[in-house]
């Protein structure tokens, strides 16, 4: 008989989307049980320490009991040989999310076979928001709220310098 | 708590390759048990009947206690709706693909926002093959045999009316 | 100086969707009148006739003085040219739309150097559907309301002999 | 020591276009000498008979000592084992044309690993037409002197049934 | 009624190209008038200052009545709120292209509802050139007066230290 | 008539993979003869020097007579006009390789239209595997054994200061 699948959702999480608790979300329902991995890359310069967005996952993840939140360093496969997990979750939201994540997915298979890499599409309404373009969008002044949790938003501010703008007048809807 | 997941993998597998073979062992890994669901669509003009197709997919399966094969008419959502199943396995080759899968997934869901599509890459020696290409190169006069079983090959060039080809003479391998 | 832009929204509309709708709106506001023209295509098997997809959309743009209706047979831009056209407005939602409209666009401008097409995104709510789906789905057994309108969707079931389903008894949401 | 390479340009051609007539001259400057191969497809509809189709390129081709025409039956690899040919030469101008051709051309070196498939882009001016892309514009009355040879528009309209048309009266270039 | 649409074009244009001049003529056109807005983007190393790039469009729309050239600082969006644009202009050449738009374009429209982003595609002549690449030719050695002007080429050498190389003997044509 | 084709295949190659050895060799066995090119680019940081580069692909290649290895600095069709080469190889794996591809090869042809690029597919086996990416496996702790030759992986390991892994132990094959 097969074991039980244990699955892992890695990532960077600098920081956590709406897209991104989407996904946990899906991730527990398909497998009961979840782990998000933050990743721990020192060759990247992220806004948030590692142990600031698991912090910022926990926030928000509490009182959901069926999710650990970690860190790892290196190949997410070893991580997952290391420490019981067979099941690796990925989001795809684009074309050229797909072709990345192909090449990923085969590399991870070629160096653990017995690790799947399983794929799931968020809410189409996170289909085009990413962390890197929350935070252009809040270097450049604008409201990300529709993209993040607002205590999350707030720390980023904090982080970049960036108080709150004073929101603009609405412009006319294009609708007739 | 969440209820383990039920994990229907559908298609048309007119007939089932070892695309599809790789992709039901993968299914199970994940799952510890899946449900294969021939499509009956009265629409198209099958090379196998939906009864023919379950023969072929319980002949390759024949031993694994935890895959069961049947047929579904209609909506594959309210086929799952009625019978429990939480989760669609699909595979994903090529970008064209994606593109589909995406549409189909995301209908799906508006349909029926409890069941999950998860995606799942074969091993890259399948990406590029399909029954309708098998078809092809078999009506062709090719040797399809890397493509799908022998004894399924032998059933598909009955139907088609294509015996054996004689054996090719060997082209000289590409290297120096 | 350059005279006033004049835009032709044209397609098949069998029938008008929600997402066709949504464009309609952003073409208005953008050019501030628009043409809806519906193709004539005697190669193709639509649900409706032309004059009873004119119908559907002059129901739904009851009230909107800055739309007009119409049917065209044979190139685009040849109706543009002998009705005083120079804007073509088309959606644009994936890759494989993308690539099928710069073709057509990049024909039509060869045919025709002064007619611009121009391309306008759908609300992404709308990103994966389409006449030929909704079709698909309402002919399955599933419920499309979410696709298009009430009145609309219980003329498709007419003329597809589909009558409303009864409601599934809902799936268990897949959130923690 | 490599025996030199013979290369063969399979495809449909019905009819020739611009854009064929350039890969065929770039072929040639490549391989030294070329066969195009016009596929005689009893399951597809075509405007010209795979005589007509060979006749209309050896008139575009005439002078040029280094090309041959002829029509082929069946799978290409097969037809190239047979006559000595390793390299089958393909035009590449689209993602969706990629993807195609990356299938078919896995499955041909799968079927015969001593061919290889060779791609070259077209002239950019010919990236968008083809030869059921004409047959729509003609068949909508457009003028197609752009996408093909004249004699062999003539011969088209005449297959069709579709004269040429009076010239439009042009309209205004989009330019300042 | 609608007020009339008033458009902006923002871009890098570090330096402008033959493709953004063609982009410039087609947003005329369309929209009567024109702002082509220069991006200051303190994180970015340009070869021109904003205020040179600026100067380089000015020169080559000269006498053009119905186009403004400006700079703008941080989001797009906020720029058209404060100065009265309803619509963004954006060229559209790849399927990368189309990704990356798609993802600004929705993000754009969440930020302010009532702007609209229009897509228009170059002419094919420059559907493959970017200000990126023709700063690496040039920096190659090649020749790059078929991409921009003159003598926005001469102020891009001199920038670069590249003086124009000696003409290269022609290489044979590639036709029979 | 057309003079023989002289094939150069540039690329960075730090280090060479089983994928490039791949593409060499279908190289020759289509032109008779390949020039290997290695790219001297000093706005780059390698692992490897030109001259390193240069030494591993000979190692690799020895006893191959049709095969000889070089570097080359600046634009690729420049070194190919000053010294007889006709045909520039490259290999195609992804929709992501296509674009920029043919970015490239069009450029190219502007600057040198005698210069054909010509692509080829390698086997799918390599079909996501690059320099980068086992630099990047090989760093994080990684068995990069299927993507290069072991004595090619012995030197990037020294380069990195990574020594081999301990072997891990085998995760269970995904297979029923």
């Amino acid at each position: 008989m097969t074991a039980p699948s244990r699955c892992l959702y890695p990532g960077s999480f600098d920081p956590v989307t709406f897209g991104h608790l989407d996904l946990i979300r899906r991730g527990i329902a398909l497998f009961g049980d979840l782990t998000v991995a933050v990743a721990v890359n020192p060759s990247k310069s992220p806004v948030f320490t590692p142990e600031e967005r698991v912090e910022l996952l926990r926030d928000q993840l509490r009182g959901v009991a069926t999710v650990q939140v970690t860190t790892f360093r290196g190949l997410v496969v070893e991580y997952c040989q290391r420490n019981g997990f067979n099941v690796i979750l990925r989001g795809l939201r684009t074309v050229s999310d797909f072709e990345f994540e192909y090449q990923m997915a085969l590399t991870n298979r070629s160096l653990a076979p017995g690790i799947e890499t399983v794929f799931v599409m968020p809410n189409e309404r996170y289909s085009y928001i990413s962390s890197r373009l929350i935070k252009e969008v809040l270097e450049g002044g604008g409201d990300v709220s529709h993209f993040l949790p607002r205590e999350i938003e707030e720390k980023l501010r904090a982080k970049l310098g960036k108080p709150r703008p004073a929101p603009l007048q609405p412009s006319a809807e294009p609708r007739p």
